[in-house]
């Protein structure tokens, strides 16, 4: 930790420096000094070939090409370019047609539509709900603003989601505080690969059946990983279930797009409203507005052109698709390579479904891991186990890895 | 104003839509229905040509088309990619060597930087301060993480830097709070296009050598608009005024590395410390990481790579600055065409140097802008006056404009 000579405390405990990006750069120290093959970089949250590569979808690189000055150099309005904000919901929502009122604010990243739903909808001070397994940057994005952080128990002891632990911690929340933000990563939640499925949203929309009139919540849903998860429209089953929530909890889907077009570094999400009433969501974008004008101004605009161009072009569209299928595919078999040989050593990871990660419990995760890194294989130490990344090593690195990891917790 | 129905109200006052894109917006609007002549767009904050089209140097854009698949699609670090981090400190500080420790943390353009810098270093209700001209965003930018936003008064009665208000506000406010955050807009200074003299910076660093020894001031230069002031090496001149700084006073320059590059939307900038002590420069990297972490995560790849191949490529180096410095003469002469005119029909405005904008001292400005906009034209209402943008209009048109601002005001 930090010791702070010139900056304001403002209670925050800063790492000197971010713990996934800081241990993706001890892999690379170790890449360039003892070479590739020394090392199992399982830490990067990018679809890697099983070379190490970068994936990036040919489709998705030409349009990026074919971009014109006006479409990247120029601003974009601050809520997006109205091209993108229609692609970004259709892209997030696919063949759902909502009942509600949509509307989609331009943000970096996924990241950024969970920093300002945060900044929206609660108050300095109040706690933000997640689960016990989470990506640990929600608990910075929190903190960044004078917002807490609190979490429900993921799972049960059959392994399902913990509806009784979400039900208490949601009342026990809004008995001291008006508003409230939930967040739930799903489908293919990091760091877990969990996906809720229709059981699991029909229990935590019957427990938002019980929020107090005069308390307001905001769901926001992180579906990062949407598009890796299986097929787009079974993973957007749980979207019909939403329309039962009552009108004082508003759902707010957080789509990173730049993950599904496979080039991240382009910075480019949304947060969408699924609004009950014109007006909610006429709040939500001019609020969602005033927060990014206050944080970044306007979004990188190259990212709003691509999907703008995708989604007017069928044919572009498609291919998009299919090639994202394609490399969705392998991504998948990875995980099952995994999933089959922990099984078959008794490796216990979480309740694991599809997508970039997986995730092992063990006491002293930070010790764990330090014993792999030692063997040239780096993977994240979580609160309470480790995060695998297999969108980031090839299916034959994801079958050596439970045999290491199992080595590591017992010795 | 707008109505809160799901949103926490954290004693924000949030507009319906941000003013200066929202009356862009509208300018649009007329373009579209009246046709391009009818309309004078003075109002946009990026350099476009006579016929109103986005400038975009030919160097850059032939730059952005051969970046690689992994300058743009892969994750760049929290801080921005060590090339860039470099490029940025040489693009900013120009021929400058500073004595102390430098450190660059990448933000989404200039924003970005002033968001940090806020975050970072003032406590949640501190009061940051800058001058009583200033670009309104500051103000939305403190408001959305809960700082309030004072002001000196710019300029006294011989229309000089004002430094008797600078040093009684600077003072005033460490009474009352330990940490201070101080935004100077310099050179060509938006709104007003001021550029403080050596004289000015002299006086500013004799004062806050009078900051008391148990204060912390974050001094913050937003240089946006730097290098279309006038020559590179003579606006760079107060750098060497900062090392008169007491170890308690930090300048922080805020960089827009996508404002120079006539690439806005790419959204890059940095924030650069030019620090007494390594301890307090690594502080800054941390805290800038964890703010950024907390907000928008890594930012922008494409700029970060664009400003990395610029600064590796001597030969394409000067291309840009070559390319950058046609179109600088360019807006300069629309500036002093209209600064002459001004002053020929009997216009006060408000200091001017150089850049994008130009002042007009005004009551009632709200009231200006609608009379102006009838005709057609647009130009930005602020606090105590009006803003034109002499980068958005032709030389012929900067002529015309301030007769019809005169009118306007007096009728």
């Amino acid at each position: 930790m930090i010791e702070y000579v010139m900056a304001a405390k403002n209670g925050r405990t800063i790492p000197k420096e971010d713990k996934i990006f800081g241990i993706s750069n001890r892999a690379n120290a170790m890449i360039d000094e003892k070479g590739k093959d020394a090392v199992i970089n399982a830490t990067i949250g990018a679809l890697l070939d099983d070379n190490g590569d970068l994936m990036v979808l040919s489709s998705i690189d030409e349009t990026f090409r074919k971009l014109t000055p006006s479409e990247y150099a120029a601003y974009a309005p601050i809520a997006g370019i109205p091209a993108f904000r229609k692609a970004v919901v259709k892209a997030a929502l696919g063949k759902y047609e909502p009942k509600g009122y949509v509307e989609a604010v331009a943000t970096p990243g996924g990241t950024g539509s969970i920093r300002n739903t945060m900044s929206v909808y609660t108050e300095p001070g109040d706690t933000v709900l997640t689960s016990d397994w989470f990506w640990a940057p929600y608990r910075t994005i929190a903190s960044e603003i004078g917002r807490k952080l609190d979490t429900f128990v993921f799972f049960n002891d059959e392994r399902k989601f913990n509806i009784a632990s979400f039900e208490e911690k949601v009342l026990e929340l809004l008995e001291k505080q008006e508003h409230l933000v939930i967040i739930l990563n799903t489908p293919a939640h990091n760091p877990t690969g969990y996906s809720l499925t229709i059981e699991d949203w029909e229990g935590v929309v019957a427990v938002l059946n019980k929020v107090p009139a005069d308390k307001k919540v905001a769901l926001l849903i992180d579906v990062a990983y949407i598009d890796f998860a299986g097929d787009e429209d079974e993973y957007r089953k749980f979207l019909p279930v939403l329309e039962r929530l009552p009108n004082h909890v508003l759902p707010i889907i957080g789509y990173s797009a730049s993950k599904t077009l496979t080039a991240y570094g382009m910075r480019c999400g949304a947060m969408i409203c699924l609004a009950p009433t014109k007006e909610i969501a006429s709040e939500f974008k001019s609020m969602g507005e005033f927060a990014s004008r206050g944080s970044w101004s306007n979004c990188s605009k190259a990212g709003q052109s691509v999907m703008a161009r995708i989604y007017a072009d069928e044919e572009l569209q498609a291919r998009v698709t299919k090639e994202r299928a394609e490399i969705r595919d392998m991504l998948l078999r990875r995980g099952k390579a995994f999933e089959e040989e922990a099984k078959k050593i008794g490796l216990v990871t979480v309740p694991f479904d599809a997508g970039f990660f997986v995730s092992i419990p063990c006491d002293d995760p930070d010790a764990v891991a330090a014993k792999l890194e030692e063997k040239g294989i780096f993977i994240v130490p979580l609160a309470k186990g480790v995060r695998v990344s297999v969108a980031s090593v090839s299916e034959e690195k994801c079958k050596l890895l439970p045999a290491e990891i199992k080595k590591a917790i017992e010795d």
